[in-house]
Formats: structure tokens, sequence, C-alpha cells
């Protein structure tokens, strides 16, 4: 989508192949869209200092900062903190530490906008889902201050807040593997989309410079809440 | 703007010469357009009543609660009663009213979206706001109950909640007449515009039918709180 | 718990009985006590007036705001009009009347405190409760904002919000006098009681001058959310 | 006020001489009671492991997870990686960690509490609070998951969230031992102290078996936003 409004396209993720495929994708619908990607795991500092240094040319006028990992459904106190530590590095710490090395050029241009995909789990709180509800409440917190930290300039700070994506590998990581347990909770619903959600950033940062979407919380239409009120077939 | 997509629209107020002049101002862009305006003041039950009789044989698709009415800005023990009553009636009864009235034929054809404009003071609560604060928060509470109520149907319950909206009579009334003071909070500011908000509703009620925006807060770029964190010129 | 501690009690509430009745109680534990009841119908603006006429000589040092009306778990969109407007009278617009007839005096002495009984329901939205839970998120505001609004005095303003509350009249008025359905919410569950919520009253406003509970939300120790979390036996 | 009541103290900190000052302090108002420290980094999990393992005999009834670091008050994304690192550490992986090493021998009894130290800052967010405010908000969603978690058991989880407290060591931490800018945001107020926090938790832990404090706000008096209302003398 938004190869389709012209952007130029930087693919970050931790697998090469995974790249390879998307960028083939996009290519076969928008052949005149230069995509670039680079490989870089987000939990790492080391390696997002790294992929800041290869753009060190590159003006970047979008930050998508999308990685969402939810490990296991345990009760709280019983994830393993080395779970508690990966979640919170993929979804938060690589998070602040992208912003922290992309905001600069925003500054100095005086425009920008960051996009934090977060989840309607930062604002529905559910059991099991302690440590993945605390990574993504600190996120919407982040998005809200970093948002009053830059209201002097033209920098817009996004949130955008989906509820249950069907088409992706986030339940079967949530899962560990097990394609029966990770396929339950789409079950009998018509979900959100990746591509629900690419439009909801599209959408975000195509309005008018005036006007900053700070959050925006979506469900399914059989959806109510991030876990109790979901109407099946 | 939902002319421009052909809807056909009813607008509804109290006062006769605005309608007139909102009417002409979308024929004069969108000619083919059907409009038909309604007077009714939606602190009172029975126009509302019969507004919903008027409207017996037209088919429904969307409602856009759009009332939203601040009275001074005097400390929360201190806003005359009766304003009180004013502000719960316009912002929070006549919506749940229009709601109960229209909702039946929503329910029988299975369809339909409910669209309430909040305002970020829903969840930014500050001083001077105590009964506004109050009216939109209840109403991003009754939009949320009433999203999970409806779960099951495909009708999608929609909530719209601005931050600074200039170029509207909202801060007039809210200032009682006081031209100078009601420009106060616009001042150096690139505000959002009704337009803005409009495109918000808009861009909601047009997504497939498997997506629900629950919740949509903006501001504009310079405004990162209701009242507290604005960055004039 | 008050009258233990010393305090001369004003208790008001509609039915002379009733009054009656736990005047008895207090006096059988604490014969000392000085304790007036008078009857007053929180929705109604003139009676509260009366009221406060008949407290004109009277120091009041804390208002207990403790109406909290549910009328039915219908769907937000199918609740009669007239309920609405009751439960918003009792549990919004009573509030709001008498904290403003009687802050004057609170605000000539710079002393006393504003104590506000909510429920999680204000913050704990659910499917059945859009009305009830929108009167919550209202008090929940207006005690927030008032807060700030007389952050200069010495007046506190105090949110108290439990969970389940068994023993009391709440669930037979919700489920208008079937006493079976009544019964459900609390049943295999030890609640909590009135004189929890009493204690935390108490505990609030027997804090040292410069401690102020500004928001306390309690559940009993089996319940996680206003429905959709907890456990029976 | 816990060696008070009788407790059996483990005071857990990362400095020697302040636990044997607090230590010596406690035993010279409440001579009999049995208090231990143990020296334990809380950033460190081999450091906590360590300790958990000298407190292997010993009952553990409530563990307080006091630890609230906040380091600086830069802009979201200027705050340096390793101060963002520090802080979750400090403020979350390490509560995180510790719940997860002493719940199961509370699981075991079916008892215990378990108090998680907040802040005001986890719900009112705000400029230069970014990672302070994540941080404590990432421990009110694991507060409120994790009382979900263990409904159906007796352990309560108990969220204990004060605003500004002075007399200790927060502010001259959170500005880098610049002791003039520690000593601002607490001038001209008469705010909590360290013992009005003590008294909350000792409240919340002290109810009856049935009650749950869940989450307990307070500011002092003069305060009622975690940094936009404040009244100064």
């Amino acid at each position: 989508m938004f190869a389709e409004k012209g952007a130029n396209l930087v693919l970050v993720a931790r697998r090469k192949e995974k790249l390879v495929s998307v960028k083939e994708s996009i290519l076969a619908m928008f052949p005149n869209v230069s995509i670039r990607y680079e490989l870089c795991d987000m939990t790492q500092v080391t390696q997002i200092d790294a992929l800041v240094e290869r753009l060190a040319d590159t003006q970047v006028d979008i930050i998508v900062n999308n990685a969402g990992l939810a490990l296991g459904t345990e009760s709280g106190d019983r994830v393993a903190i080395e779970d508690v530590i990966t979640m919170f590095n993929t979804n938060v710490i690589g998070v602040m530490t992208l912003t922290n090395r992309i905001a600069p050029q925003m500054r100095s241009r005086n425009s920008g906008d960051i996009v934090n995909i977060g989840s309607v789990a930062g604002s529905d709180h559910y059991a099991g889902g302690a440590i993945y509800c605390a990574t993504k409440s600190a996120i919407d917190a982040y998005t809200d201050c970093l948002r009053m930290d830059l209201v002097e300039t033209n920098i817009r700070v996004i949130g955008i807040n989906p509820g249950l994506v069907s088409g992706t590998e986030f339940s079967l990581v949530r899962f560990r593997g097990d394609s029966q347990l990770a396929s339950a909770p789409y079950k009998g619903l018509e979900c959100l989309t990746a591509m629900d959600v690419a439009d909801q950033v599209l959408y975000a940062v195509t309005r008018p410079h005036n006007v900053q979407i700070a959050q925006l919380n979506s469900y399914c239409t059989h959806q109510g809440h991030a876990k109790y009120v979901i109407a099946r077939d």
C-alpha cells in the first residue's frame, strides 16, 4: 500500500527469505517502486546500530515499528524470565532504540512520522497476557509521552493498536509452533488482516500535516475486547 | 465528504438557518446528492421521537452522534446545575436516546454503523473541564460497552475523539459568546478542522465490513494533551 | 465505623424505615454518637436544596456520595430512556448537585473531604453494563477533574471504586426484584461487604492532611474484573 | 510499620550501609522484631536467584516490589539506551523475576500478598517521562493481569501508585546528583512521605482475607496530576 503511494521502502526483519518474498510480492504489483531490505534483529542494539549506519544516507520520513511478540499464555508469574526479556527487548527496547537512532534526522528536518504498532492488549488487560499486555501498555505510554515531547516539532507520533489479526505468524510463535492451538483464537471469526493494519498506518501518515492520529484502536466487527468479548460462528 | 461518496444525508440540528446553509454548501459541491434536514433539539426526548417518526420510512445506515457541548470552564463544584444537566442531556442522554430509537432497524437488517463523536477530554482529564470530561468519559464507556453488546451483529460501534477543532461554535458557546476568550485556545495553533473530523468518520465507515474502528483519538500536530501540552507559535 | 471514630453523622436516603433502622443499629453499638437522618431523593434537585437548607447550620467535614444505581443488564441500545435518565440523575447529577451545594462551606473553611463512591465498572467496561459503566466513568472523570480544580485548597477529593459488594440491595434493584437472578453474581464468592467499603472510606478520610487518596480500586480476592474474571466455588 | 505489626522483615537492596542503617532505625523502635537484610541488585537475575536460594527456608508472606528508578527528564527519543535498559531492568524485569521466583511457594500454600509499588506516572503520562511512564504503565498492566491469573488462588495482587514522595533519593538519582534540580519538584509542597506509602501497603496487606486492594492511586493534597497540576506555595 505504501508502495502504491510511491514511497520508497526499506523492509527490516530478521529472516532474508521472508524479506525477499515480501519484496517480490510488492514488486509484482508495483514494479517501479524502489525497495531495499535490511536484515536486523531488533532485540540487538548493535544490529540496530549497524542498520542505522547502512541507512546513514537515506532520508527516513516514516518509521513503522511493527515488532510484536507474544510468547505463551502462562500465568504472569510462570513466564520464563528469558521469555520476559525477549518480549521486552523486541516489543519495547527495540522500538525505543530505533526511535532514538532515527529521531535526530527527523528533528533536524523538522518532519517525519513515528508509527508504533501497539495492540488493544495495551488497554484490554487479560489473564494469560501479563507480559504481552505489559509490553504493549509500555508502548502506549511511550507513544503518548513522546508525542508530548515532540509537540513543538512537526514530527507526528502515532499509535496503531489492532485487535485480532489473522494470517501472520503471531499466534504460531505465541503457541510455540503448535498450529492447532495457534489457529484457535481466529476460528469462526473474520479477523483483521495485515492489510487492514497497513491501511490504518497509510491513512494516518497521509493525513494533512496538521492532523496527528494519536491512538487508533480497532477490532474486527465481531470482537469487542482483546480476549473476553468475541463472537465466533 | 459523505455527500461525495454518494450517501444520502439527513442533517439534524436545532437551527433552520444553519441547516439550510450547510445543505446549500453541500449541494453547491455535489448537486446530485439527496439532502434532507430535520429540526431537532437533541436534549428533548419528545423531539427525538418526532424526528424518528418522520424518518420511519428511511433506512438509516449510519448515525453520527455529533452533539458536543461545553459550558464554561469553572471549577467542577461551581458549574451551575442547570448547565450540568444541559451538558449531560446534549452530550450523553441525546446520544443514547437516538441510538435507542435507531438501533432496532439496524438490528433487524443486521447492519449499520453507530459513530459517536467523543473528545480527547474523555481520557485527558483537566482542571476546568470536570463536567465536559465527565460527559465525554461517559460516551467513551457507552461506546465501548455498546460495541460489546452488539458483538454478535454486523453493526459497528465507532468512537471518534478529536482534540482542538477550530472553526466551529464550540468555544464561543463554552465562553458564552465572549469571542476574545473563545478564540484564545486556538491562537497560534493550526488546529484540526471539522473537515478533518468528518474525514475520520468517513474513513471509519468506509472500511471493509470486517474492520471496526473502535476508538480513534487525534490531536493536531502541535497538541499532545487536551489542555496541558500545546505548543503555540 | 465513622460513628466509632466519634464523627457526628447525617444519614441521607429516600426511605425513612431504612434510615431509622440504620440509625438504631449504629446507636446500639455507639450510644454516644449524635446521629441525624434526613429524607432526600438525590435525583431531585429541589429535595437536595431543601436538605441543604436544613443543614445550613451544620458544618459538613466529609461528604460521602454513595448513590449507585444500576437498572437492568440489557444491551446499551435497549435500555429504556427513563431508566437511563434515572441512572444518570442518581449516580451523576445528584453527586454533582450535592457537591455544588456543600463545596462553598468547605471552600470558606479551606478544609473538607469529598468522597465519591464509584465502581470498578468505571474502568472495567462490559457487555450489559453500558449505562451503568457510563455513569461510573463519568464520576471517575468528575472526581479526577474536581481534584485538580481544588488543588490549591486543602479539600481532598477521593474516589472509592469497589468490585462486587454483597449484602446490599444493589443487585435486587438491578434485576428488578427477581431475587434469584439478583443473587447469581454473588454465588460461590466471598464478596466485599458494605463494611469493607466503609472501611476504605474511613481509611481515606483519616489519613494525615497531606495524603490524598485519589482512586482506590478494590475487588474481592477471587475477582479480577468487574464481570469477566471471577472465580466462584 | 510492618515491624510494629510484628512481621519479620527481610530488607533487600544494593547497598549494605543503607540496609544497616534502616535495620538499626527499625530496631531502635521495635527491639523485638527479627530483621534480616540481603544484598541484591534487582537488575541482575543471577543475584535474584542467589537471594532466593538464601531465602529457601523462609516463608515469604508478602513481597513488596519497591524498586522505582527514573533517570533523566529528556525527551523520550533522547534517553540513552543504556538508561532505558537500566530503568526497565530495575522497574519491570526485576519485579517480574522476583515474583516468578517467590510465587511458587505462595501458590503451594495458597496464600500471600504481592505488592507492586507503581506510580501515578503509570496513568498520568507527561513530557519528559516517556521511559519512566512506560515502565510504570507496564507494571500496572502486569499487576492487573497477574491478579486475573491468580483469581482462583487466595494470593492477592496489589498495586500502590503514589504521586510525589519526598525524602527519598528518587529525585537525586533522576537528576544525576544535582541536588538543586532534584529538590525543585518538591519545593513549596507538603509531599507524600515514604511512611505514607508504607502505611498504604500496610493497610492493603492487613485487610480481611476477602478484600483485595487492586490499585490505590494517591497524591499529596496539593497535587492533582503527576506533573501538570501541582499547587506550590
